[in-house]
């Protein structure tokens, strides 16, 4: 059975995201009317065909607030006042803060819907904008108890007509997850590259794979996740309260003459079963693949020619990784396949003369 | 000038590292002889051709300790002590305390000089085992004052024979490095990915390629890792104390009210700024690549074309990523290429019909 989809979907803000969604609803028949405090990024979005600008008779049904994340709660208010029958959402990335906002600022709470669509990319604007951002997404949902039946129904079908997968969620749960799984694994990367600058040269140079994997988000936009841990402030600080707790116990251990070798294996044991929850294929456990390391020559040619044999074999690859050595390519390419056809793609490139180093 | 190679080489234990340094030393006329108490590990080695079984008349001028982190102090006093003119060096991750060791043993001061390969495998044991294991990797070597100037000289020509780059640099300062590139990212990612264990499952899939990197290293093994940590329990203790340190920073800002806003964009600021140090390409600082995301069909086939379609371009991939979408494949290609070669790659593989998203 398919939503209903929202009639009339009025977009405010159309950066990235609210563009894409225009885009998205604009492959079926659905009105997107757009607004931007910016002239020219919404010039640029209705160029892009996301949606017509607005006007007195814009009578939305359904409107999205995607707006930078400190202003969410005012912009949902202000939409909410605006369009007495329409539905609010938005798609930022804290949800409790900008609703207690919205609410506070007099929204009615039978019309709020937060969302969250766990899609980005590394570009921001209209311009890398893409109608397909969404497909095959996970799109938290997060309805207080208040939310009207129609106003889910209608955000549930924007969810829908962007392609997405659906995860319904409490906001502050929403808030308590991206805490741990996103704005703490932030901040780590920023404070264990932070941790860089106090080392010489040559300290850094004795370096592999693991510090680069733990550092490579920390030189991500430091005003935009200074909003978003502003916004999510409470939740973070209460699971970095938690993880100070646990680096003060391995601390602890580490200190202890000699050290408490068992609390440190345990300790790394239930890091690995963490590890082990990550979310792996079609949102299951972590995939068991094979890996299936191959040296190459570093020449052109020679990765095309290994991917080339990969796909003759039949073989699909679920990843590739280039492994890095003093920081350019080694020549050393990690195949991951899924684990039945591991021993056939070991074998063929074999027969087919690369250097296969499993 | 080429440094003068060791002429006999004595190998204790006989597993990865120990049997790729054999096998890396026979490709040039140096003896090699193996030892190592698990006979059938031994035999798996010879059979490898990584050198014969050492006997009565085994009369090495440079003997590798490749033991567990946990033996190597005790080991390299036993060797030193059994070949009474021979230099005795070592593989080991850590390098103050088994040198102490040792010293502690009665071990001659003037014969030992620490090393520290830094190459790995996923793999262990003699089958892994590969003679280009140390091509061009850095391999630190950690003389103290006492070693003598023929010792120091044995372990350059054991350097310079597996194919490796030399780092000089003091034991002490070998460990404070490695304890925050290598030791406190694997303490990092064990504590956060532990941290998963005490959230729902809803909560673990709303998360995405960020928690993914964060994470990967949590699967080590346990017992390796904590003898690792026992070696160095100072140091990491050391580096560890400084990050709590500011993660405490974090915690109040995060917790004043407001949020200290200028505190934690100086934050994200630093770790943007420590993460420009992570070596890249030839151990300089991070190279500067242009990132073109493609999309391609998740089919067999579809990754081969565009590798190939950017090898007939001219153009050497430095990097190679897939996007991963709750965890399976997304079709989303991220190549990262020199910069100055990023328009071309845009420009031809548009004009070779991809789906380019730059």
């Amino acid at each position: 059975m398919s939503t209903p989809a929202p009639r009339a979907v009025h977009i405010i803000g159309t950066g990235l995201i609210g563009t894409s969604i225009g885009l998205a609803l604009r492959r079926s028949d659905i009105a997107v009317t757009l607004e931007d405090r910016d002239a020219d990024v919404l010039g640029a979005a209705i160029e892009r065909g996301a949606g017509t600008a607005a006007d007195e008779a814009t009578a939305p049904d359904l409107v999205v607030v995607a707006v930078p994340p400190g202003s969410v709660g005012e912009a949902m208010a202000a939409a909410a006042g605006r369009w007495t029958q329409a539905t609010v959402t938005d798609v930022a990335s804290v949800k409790a803060r900008p609703l207690a906002t919205a609410l506070g600022a007099g929204a009615d709470p039978t019309r709020l819907v937060g969302g969250h669509p766990m899609a980005g990319r590394e570009t921001t604007g209209p311009a890398g904008a893409r109608a397909d951002l969404f497909e095959d997404r996970a799109w938290v949902v997060t309805p207080t108890p208040e939310a009207s039946p129609a106003s889910r129904a209608r955000v549930a079908g924007l969810v829908e007509a962007c392609g997405a997968v659906p995860v319904v969620m409490a906001p502050e749960d929403h808030d308590a997850a991206v805490a741990v799984t996103s704005h703490l694994p932030q901040l780590l990367a920023s404070a264990l590259a932070a941790r860089l600058l106090a080392v010489s040269d040559d300290a850094v140079r004795v370096s592999g794979q693991g510090l680069a994997d733990m550092t490579r988000i920390a030189d991500s936009d430091a005003d935009l996740w200074t909003a978003i841990l502003e916004a999510n402030a409470d939740p973070v600080g209460r699971v970095l309260d938690a993880l100070i707790g646990d680096l003060v116990g391995w601390r602890e251990a580490l200190r202890a003459e000699p050290m408490a070798a068992e609390e440190v294996r345990a300790a790394l044991a239930r890091g690995a079963e963490g590890r082990d929850r990550v979310p792996g294929k079609h949102g299951a456990r972590q995939a068991q693949y094979a890996v299936v390391p191959v040296l190459v020559r570093d020449e052109p040619g020679e990765l095309a020619r290994l991917v080339v044999a990969t796909g003759d074999l039949g073989v699909n690859l679920e990843d590739i990784r280039i492994e890095h050595v003093l920081g350019r390519p080694s020549g050393l390419i990690e195949l991951s396949v899924r684990e039945d056809v591991g021993p056939t793609l070991v074998e063929g490139l074999r027969s087919r003369g690369f250097d296969v180093r499993a």
